[in-house]
């Protein structure tokens, strides 16, 4: 019998063996919680049975966690551990609650006292700022830029204040298709000498971390295909 | 024959079972590689021997790279690469180049257009925010807080404006011997609805991740032992 707590399962980034990208150890405790939060369903189902084809999917309990879930549907998703039984976590892809859904349940488990662990797992944001070069002392994840030019700029120079002045790493996302825009955008408002390492398809058979100057990165007229990818900044 | 690259391998953060915290293929990797940069040669022996009872550390080689490093020495540490060879990257605990050695290294490789590749681990910074409930959608992790108690209020009411204007998690670390202090000076600076995570001992049989307002820790009265330990700050 497992603890009771609220687990938060990483799911693997790309296709491929499991064994690349989670620990042995994960894979033998899904096998024994019975109740899950999932941001979808079917995809933690696939997962599921990754993790272990024996696996009895049908006895397992699912609630759906995402975007459209009312705000106030999301403390019963915790009654399985109220009564004393894991709860698991699982999301679309890589940690829950990192740039996913899943932070405002772990917050009302902490509310209440309950046992939260989180598990090993790849993160593309932690993986890219490892083999990016930058600074790792100090690193800021900022989520998505404004769609908006002006407010785009803004955030920019925001981001390139915090690079001087605090010596912070700036790291973002960008929706897939439109990663060539958000790049065009870099290269026209960046400083020249500033360095952008692009990390792209982490763990996947494509994975690219490459790091330039805004100056290399001009010269070189990249196309960058409509894969994940993050971006990271840093003097 | 794996192919040369700059491996960037995470290690346990406690002790225990390797197979708790790192994925299958981390552990037949190192046995395939024969140069290693680390932080500390005897921990990373130690820890090479976990992966892989068998391997014969006598024939490996061992370059030191942590605080002591002379800096123009860091660039040779990569001449197996040069040579087609891959050179693996060890820190004393967690993610090489997070909060630890390694990104200097990592810059290198990237200027000469090595390939570098991060692998999957264990990270305190991370797997505190996936515990915490507090917003994973943009976080920053600053280090250690200034030691001069001005600087230090300084500090905490930048990082307090960082959570309030723009809705971000700060995240921050402190020697263990100084954990109690740290507190009393969050405790006594920070308003009283402030939420503070404080994870202590990630992944050890210790572990501890707990969230409360300020104002209920104050209340707690709780002494905090001598061991890692993460703190997060959000609303």
């Amino acid at each position: 019998m497992i603890e009771p707590a609220l687990y938060l399962i990483p799911v693997q980034l790309s296709e491929g063996d499991l064994a690349q990208v989670l620990p042995q150890a994960n894979l033998a405790l899904v096998s024994e919680i019975r109740h899950f939060v999932v941001e979808n369903v079917r995809s933690a189902r696939r997962f599921l049975k990754k993790c272990n084809r024996d696996i009895d999917i049908d006895s397992l309990t699912f609630s759906e966690l995402n975007g459209h879930t009312p705000p106030e549907d999301v403390a019963a998703m915790l009654s399985p551990l109220e009564q004393g039984e894991a709860v698991g976590v699982i999301s679309e892809a890589g940690c829950p609650a990192i740039a996913d859904p899943g932070a405002d349940l772990v917050a009302i488990a902490q509310q209440r006292g309950m046992r939260v662990k989180p598990l090993v797992g790849p993160s593309s944001i932690l993986m890219s700022l490892m083999g990016s070069g930058f600074n790792g002392q100090s690193f800021a994840f900022v989520g998505y830029l404004p769609i908006d030019a002006s407010q785009r700029v803004r955030k920019l120079r925001e981001m390139e204040h915090r690079i001087m002045h605090d010596d912070q790493t700036q790291i973002f996302i960008e929706t897939p298709y439109r990663n060539n825009s958000l790049l065009a955008d870099l290269l026209k408002h960046l400083p020249q000498a500033m360095r952008l390492c692009i990390a792209s398809d982490i763990t996947g058979a494509g994975e690219s971390i490459v790091t330039h100057t805004i100056k290399q990165w001009s010269s070189l007229h990249v196309t960058l295909a409509k894969v994940p990818t993050i971006f990271l900044l840093y003097k």
